[in-house]
């Protein structure tokens, strides 16, 4: 793996390919948007985060893995529209909850229109995301669409399950936790709608419901844990003009991170003190003092190097379940794009 | 219909029928609840609102119309809940956007857990509406089931301009409104999914399809606004412990009713500078003595009972459209159940 990581012509590649799928899915979802009124206070609002260049990940694992089992780009663009979609409202609405300030290098809804607004624009967004899917699974035999369908509202079922678990976390300062605990938590939050359902519903559709899908959870798993891990790490060490969101906002937040979670097991003595004290805190009582201390303690504890291990041997692990998910699947672009990935993910550490 | 409003049993007879639906929605709203995890933070927050005994007008409307058009109850259930499993969601967001403390006689989910999990809980009502609506329609021919599912969500959609355009309006401190915004924003915001869809999906499922849903729209559209108007009159005039909501809440939250917007028309000299700087203040800055002085001007301008007439005018109208609308559907219980909402509605202004 590290021989192909070190190749930066592989990270181009990917790059590129998602900037692609990021324009055509970028399109097609302010194309799906009803025409109507109030433009002000709905439809306006319900674009911004849509036309904001995203990394439309979900998107390409949609139609890469669909492509790979065999279908063509036509009968999945609309069910990766509508994950994009789906993704989208949830952004909206995590952003009101966790009072965030910035996405996507921009002002958040709730920053620029009001919660209330922005309460309907996530509202929307979830609305439309059904109306394309609808339309997208119409040409499909109707066990396979109503197949398509459950499980695009279980993985919707299962991010709201990892998003209320991360919000309880915080509200009720729960303290005792495990890297399992958090692995558990991401599943839900994350791996559902951001790799397992994307690469799913592509190999579902691509082999007319034959393909066996239960590798395709296990590496979905691994591989989307290994994203979010990344993710929470940008927002430690990252730079927030190329992050978009604003750096140490999980720290401000409480979030409890795999790292924060390592910190609090090992942290002794007064740190252990100055920890609790902290995640005690609300939002609006966590000085950038404060929050300096906890992040500074991250290196100091070693938390920061055991995050970035972890997400390696993670990786490892998906990369080995990639073979089995995909033994089947045509070789050619599409699956060289998705084995790509791992490694990827592996050169975005560095 | 005067003589049939004074009639008391009518009165507790369509009250009968409504407990007996709502306790029979209420039980399936909550067995279609998932089983999981997380429930202190999402599961059980879900099971508030419905768990709460609500009028089940829209079931009611749904589960009537559907039969005297000939369906079965078992084929029309599953949409029933569907509609009020969608309405619990409004509800939970609705109450997010107005800061409300109450709901039918409780504190609001986002009181008593938090805006995160309000916000949370009302996207899982919203899924959990569309897993019941998905497995109600398998049944029915799949374009028979597409029409209704591609209803359901633009119903879903005109309520959310209406939400969005009345929040607008308030934010936005709008002032020129005249009665036909007003009965617009009420279309959107009420009538689509309290009576024209269920009445609509009724007709449709009953009918397979062949009933001649434009005159169902008409009905709809004035016993449905006709209901709001009542609602909203209700917030004025009404018993906190009966009515299950803050009374004068609407007035606190700058909420532009029929009574409101007639005010703005007719107020003059000092009282027209009270009202405008009672507009453009937040509802914190909103005191009891404000909301009380704008309450007393409303008795002493007639809008009242101006809200009173043009009620009364409306479902005069309604009561006309609903022969037109029921033409071709059968004679019995439930065809008089529908008919005998509107002098219901006439006698609960007294």
């Amino acid at each position: 793996m590290t021989s192909v990581a070190d190749d930066p012509d592989l990270v181009v590649a990917v790059e590129d390919r998602l900037r692609d799928v990021g324009r055509q899915v970028r399109r097609a979802m302010l194309d799906a948007m009803p025409d109507g009124e109030p433009v002000q206070w709905l439809y306006g609002p319900m674009r911004e985060y849509p036309a904001r260049p995203g990394k439309a990940l979900r998107a390409a694992l949609c139609l890469s893995s669909g492509r790979a089992f065999g279908a063509d780009s036509a009968a999945l663009l609309g069910i990766a529209v509508a994950i994009e979609l789906l993704h989208n409202a949830f952004l909206v609405h995590d952003d009101i909850a966790d009072g965030s300030e910035m996405r996507r290098g921009r002002p958040t809804l709730s920053a620029s229109h009001g919660l209330a607004a922005a309460l309907n624009a996530g509202d929307g967004l979830a609305i439309v995301a059904s109306q394309v899917l609808r339309k997208a699974t119409r040409p499909l035999d109707r066990e396979l669409a109503d197949r398509v369908l459950a499980e695009f509202d279980t993985m919707a079922l299962r991010t709201l399950e990892g998003q209320a678990t991360e919000i309880g976390w915080q509200s009720d300062h729960v303290e005792d936790l495990v890297p399992a605990d958090y692995l558990e938590l991401i599943m839900h939050k994350t791996c559902w709608y951001t790799t397992i359902y994307p690469l799913r519903v592509g190999a579902l559709i691509g082999s007319a419901g034959t393909a066996d899908l239960a590798p395709l959870i296990r590496f979905g798993f691994h591989f989307g844990a290994a994203f979010q891990i990344r993710d929470d790490l940008l927002n430690l060490i990252g730079d927030e003009r190329t992050y978009g969101k604003e750096i140490l906002g999980d720290l401000y937040e409480g979030k409890r991170t795999l790292t924060l979670v390592h910190l609090l097991d090992v942290a002794r003595g007064s740190d252990r003190a100055v920890l609790r004290d902290y995640l005690r805190r609300s939002r609006a009582e966590r000085s950038p003092e404060l929050v300096r201390t906890v992040r500074t303690m991250m290196d100091d504890y070693g938390s920061i190097d055991f995050t970035r291990e972890y997400a390696e041997g993670i990786l490892l692990v998906a990369e080995d379940y990639f073979e089995e998910a995909f033994a089947d699947a045509r070789p050619g672009p599409d699956l060289d794009f998705l084995r790509s990935l791992v490694p990827y993910v592996w050169a975005r550490w560095r």
